[in-house]
């Protein structure tokens, strides 16, 4: 019944590179902890480099500055 | 002073429909546990279909297959 | 598939009264936008007074003051 | 190794204000708890008016009504 | 930079099962999208079986039915 | 009306330190956006080390090889 919430920077992440992060995460749940894939959700959440700081200063800045 | 975060998946939830959710679930925290509307927040978040999993799949998939 | 965050602040809650919160909630996503029950989740956190703020103040404080 | 996440109404914040936002957090958890900024993280979650309730209503809906 | 959240029953999980699964989860966002582990950040959180639902129950009446 | 979460490792914050948590976070809402206090929520979560991971590694590990 576990459920993940996965958080990254919105860059492009294609719907195959989501399904592996789906299927990757679900499979270390069942692994680690023999947990049934059944019920377990992965949500992932892309968000803005704006949106995300880090050491202060949003990603678009520390990128910008590179 | 209840909070609430809804993760639904983004498949054309109308106004109407996100007022009625807010609506119940704000009056589930006052007839259980008599808490005051005036200071519960409910948040609803809509998730793409890439970007849901369960058992492994995105919910995109899952569609697909039927 | 929805998934429900329910946060209240740690007040002595019943594990019945628990169970009507999650049955509540359930039935307002059914209700609202017909969401299969089976795969609806709830989580509830409880949280502690001198954890949970309001108006720059702790639930803790606020409650000291009357 | 903070983690702070955000939510605010989606009302045309501005990247100066973000920026300020995760700036001022970031420096709240160094002044209080001395915390390393280097590896404090914020996210902030713009959420539409529609989706975020308080008191039984949309925030759209109390905004129309004043 | 990306955030994980892991929620699952409290149900003893040991240490070194949430070292593996921390281990596990941070792997599949390098593997799936070259992410940086040492900005990745996993939390886990172990939820008391009286506050999960799913399907409108809690588990720990699911588990009492068997 | 923001929202506001902030996780941290549980490491023995006062509640005094919580306080000046609730009541910094604020203030930055009020400074950079002009938000209502009284309607701002604050939540802090205390996160066991073992419980968190950064750089594959759960913060409890990383203390003990210094």
């Amino acid at each position: 019944m576990p459920y993940v919430n996965i958080k990254i920077t919105r860059d492009g992440v294609t719907p195959a590179q989501k399904a592996a992060l789906i299927q990757g995460v679900t499979q270390v749940l069942v692994d680690v902890l023999g947990k049934n894939p059944a019920t377990t959700m992965v949500v992932i959440d892309e968000i803005d480099t704006d949106n995300w700081g880090i050491a202060g200063q949003s990603v678009t800045e520390r990128r910008r500055q590179g």
